[in-house]
C-alpha cells in the first residue's frame, strides 16, 4: 500500500510511538492527576511531558497554558464558543474546514456575525481586505494556517500583526502545520492555538490541544472532575484543569508527546524539505499530463505538502476508487470536509478534487507509482 | 505494586486490548469515514466493530445509536447540556460525580433548575421521594448508576419506570457499572446512559461514550467535520455522524471492543462474583479492626466493588500516602471528584476517604496484603 492520506492522519507512526503507548498501556495506564499513588504519578508526568514538548515546539511559555483535547475540532469548538458571545463579529475565509465554519454556523444562529472573507490562496488575504472588513464589534479573527484542500499558506504573522494592533484576537487552525510549519504563538502574535495529534505531529488519533493565551479566559466547553480541586462547585480557574475535565488520553497523549520528539530529532527544516520535495515533483510530473488540472498550487511558494487535482473526465472519488483498488494507492478524494474551499475552486460540482498529501515518509518511489498510475487510468 | 485503584481507571488491561490496538496503529491507523480507501475502511469498520459490541451489551437495537466521546464527562456534557434549556427543571442526586454536578451548576447559571435529593444509600431513593420532587417543568432526572464513593448502585428500572410514566427522560451515569453491571436500556427506560471506556469496560483512557434515545435529538456538543455530509453547513441529521465531529480515536476505540470482548469471553456474571467476594472479603476483615470505619457499604447487597473507610487519627490522604510508599499499594484517598457525596457522608473535613476498588485481576491476596499492611500502619 503506498499511503498518500496524510493531510488525514499520518501513517505509518515512528516506531517511538508505537513504543510509547506500549510502555504507558503495560506499566502505568492509571488515572493521571486523580489519585496519589506512584501510577498514577507516572501517568501525570507523561502527560507533563508532552506538554512541555508541544509547548516548545510553539514557543509557548507556561506549558500549563497548553489544553489538550481529542481533537482539533474539540479544540476550535472551546476556542469559538468558549469565547464568542453574541453581538460579537468574527471575520474568517473561504477556505476553512468544517471545523471553524460549522461552529460559527451554529453561534451565528446564537447572535454572532460572521463573515467570510472569499479567498483562493495565502497571498488574496492582503492587509487591506483584512483592515477593511474589521466592524467595531470585531472580536476574532479565526483562520486555519493552511487550507487542507491545496496546502495554500495563510500569512499569519501579517494577520497577527494587524489583529493585535486592533485589540482583536487571532485563532490559528493549525491543524495542516504543526509539525510542518514552525509556529511562534509569540512572534506571530497568535492568541488561540487549535492543534491535532494524528497528521503532522506524528502522534495517535485522539489527541490534539489549543493553547490559550494567559490572559484569555474562555468558557470551558466540558465542566466535570479535575481530580484537584473537587471541592469547587465550579470549574477551578486554574490551568490545565480548567479546561480538562474528565480523564485525559494517557496513552494517546504519551504517543503524542513521541511523535513530537521525533520531529524534534528529525529537524522540522529537514522534514519539510523532504515533503516539499515530494509535492514538486508531484506537480511537475502532473503538469506533463494534458488532463490533468492542479488547483490552488503556487510554484516556489512555501506550501503544506497537499497537491489537489481533477483529472478531465473522471470524478474525483472514481479516481480514489480506482487508485485505492487496482493500484494500492490511498489517497482522498471528495470535499475534505471543506466545501467552501471547494466552492470558491469551483470544483464542487465535479466531486470535488482529489487529493494527494505527503508525509515524512513518503518517497519519490511513491510519486513515480502514483503518476504510472494515473497515466495508466487516463489511457 | 498492587493496584487497587479500578475505579479510576481499570489496570492492567486484558492482553488482548493491547494486542487489538498495536495492530490498528501498525497496520491501519488512517482516518475512520473521512477517505474512501482500504485503510480508511478497515479503521472505519474497527469502530463500527467496537459501537456493535457495545451496543449488544446494553441491549441497544441500533449501534448507531451509541456516539463515540473521549470519556464519560463529555458524554454527560453532551447529555446535559444538549438537552436542557432554560426554565427546564431537572432533578438529581446528592450522590454525584463532579461530571454530572458541574454542568448542572453552569446550567443553573444559565436559567436551568435543579434539585439535589440528598441520599446516602441507593436504598434511600424511594418512588415518593422522586415523584414527589417532580415538578411541571421537571424534564430530566439524571443520576449516577453507582456512586464513586461507596459502591452503592441506584434502582434504576423503578426510576425508570417512574420517568417514563411521567414522560420525564432519564440520563444514567453508568461510569462505574458499565462492564459491572448487566444494563438494558429498554427494559430500564434509559433514555440517556454515559459511559467512559477505561474503567469496568477494561478499554484504554480518551474513550467513552454516550447512548441517546432513537426518539432524543440533542443539540451536539461539537460541530465539525464528518467525513460524510461535507456540504451541509449544519451538522448532518444522521447518527452517529451528528455527534462526532472530529476524527475519532480509532486505536483507542479498537482496544474499547477488545475490552468489551473480554467481558463478553469471561462473562459479566463471574466478573461481578469475583470482585464482590474480594469485596466482601475485604469488608470482613477491615469490621475486625476498630479503628477502622467503613462507609456506605450494605451488607448482603449488590455493590460495585468499591469499599471506602476511614482510619482513626489519620487523614485520608496520610494512609494513601503511606500505602502507596512503604507497602507498595495504590488506593486513592481523598475527596474523589465527589464532594456532596462527602458531604453527605460527613467525611469532607477529614480529607476524604481511603478508597479501595477492585478489578477483575485482583485476588485474594491482594486484599491480605492491604489488611496486613492497613494493621501495620494503625500499630
Amino acid at each position: 500500500m503506498i499511503y498518500l492520506d496524510n493531510a488525514a492522519s499520518s501513517w505509518p507512526k515512528p516506531p517511538q510511538v508505537v513504543k510509547s503507548m506500549e510502555e504507558v498501556l503495560l506499566n502505568y495506564a492509571a488515572n493521571p492527576g486523580r489519585s496519589g499513588h506512584q501510577l498514577a504519578a507516572k501517568a501525570a508526568e507523561k502527560i507533563f511531558e508532552t506538554r512541555a514538548r508541544i509547548a516548545k515546539l510553539f514557543h509557548v511559555k507556561n506549558p500549563n497554558d497548553i489544553v489538550f483535547t481529542q481533537n482539533a475540532t474539540e479544540s476550535t469548538n472551546l476556542a469559538l464558543k468558549g469565547f464568542l458571545k453574541p453581538g460579537d463579529h468574527v471575520l474568517t475565509t473561504s477556505l476553512e474546514h468544517n471545523s471553524i465554519r460549522r461552529p460559527l454556523e451554529f453561534l451565528k444562529a446564537k447572535g454572532v456575525e460572521v463573515t467570510y472573507l472569499n479567498i483562493h490562496t495565502g497571498k488574496d488575504l492582503h492587509a487591506d481586505l483584512l483592515e477593511q472588513s474589521f466592524r467595531e464589534n470585531t472580536k476574532l479573527v479565526a483562520v486555519t494556517h493552511a487550507s487542507n484542500v491545496t496546502g495554500t499558506i495563510l500569512p499569519i504573522e501579517m494577520i497577527g500583526e494587524i489583529t493585535s494592533r486592533h485589540g482583536i484576537r487571532l485563532l490559528v487552525d493549525a491543524s495542516q502545520t504543526a509539525g510542518f510549519c514552525s509556529i511562534d504563538v509569540d512572534s506571530m502574535k497568535i492568541d488561540l492555538l487549535a492543534f491535532t495529534g494524528h497528521k503532522s505531529l506524528y502522534g495517535p488519533q485522539g489527541t490534539g490541544g489549543l493553547y490559550v493565551h494567559p490572559e484569555l479566559d474562555l468558557v470551558p466547553l466540558l465542566h466535570g472532575g479535575t481530580g484537584g480541586y473537587s471541592e469547587l462547585i465550579d470549574q477551578p480557574p486554574i490551568r490545565p484543569e480548567r479546561f480538562e475535565s474528565g480523564t485525559r488520553n494517557t496513552v494517546g497523549i504519551a504517543g503524542l508527546g513521541a511523535g513530537v520528539n521525533f520531529i524534534e530529532q528529525t529537524g522540522l527544516q529537514q522534514i519539510q524539505q523532504h515533503e516539499q520535495q515530494l509535492a514538486n515533483y508531484l506537480v511537475d510530473e502532473l503538469a506533463a499530463i494534458p488532463s490533468i488540472a492542479v488547483y490552488g498550487w503556487e510554484k516556489n511558494e512555501f506550501q503544506c505538502p497537499i497537491v489537489s487535482f481533477a483529472v478531465e473526465g473522471f470524478d474525483a472519488n472514481e479516481i480514489g476508487f480506482i487508485l485505492d483498488a487496482h493500484y494500492q494507492i490511498a489517497v482522498r478524494a471528495g470535499l475534505h470536509c471543506s466545501p467552501l474551499a471547494h466552492d470558491s475552486l469551483g470544483t464542487s460540482e465535479q466531486g470535488g478534487l482529489v487529493r494527494v498529501s505527503f508525509g515524512y515518509f513518503n518517497s519519490e518511489e511513491d510519486v513515480k507509482e502514483l503518476v504510472h498510475a494515473l497515466k495508466d487510468i487516463i489511457n
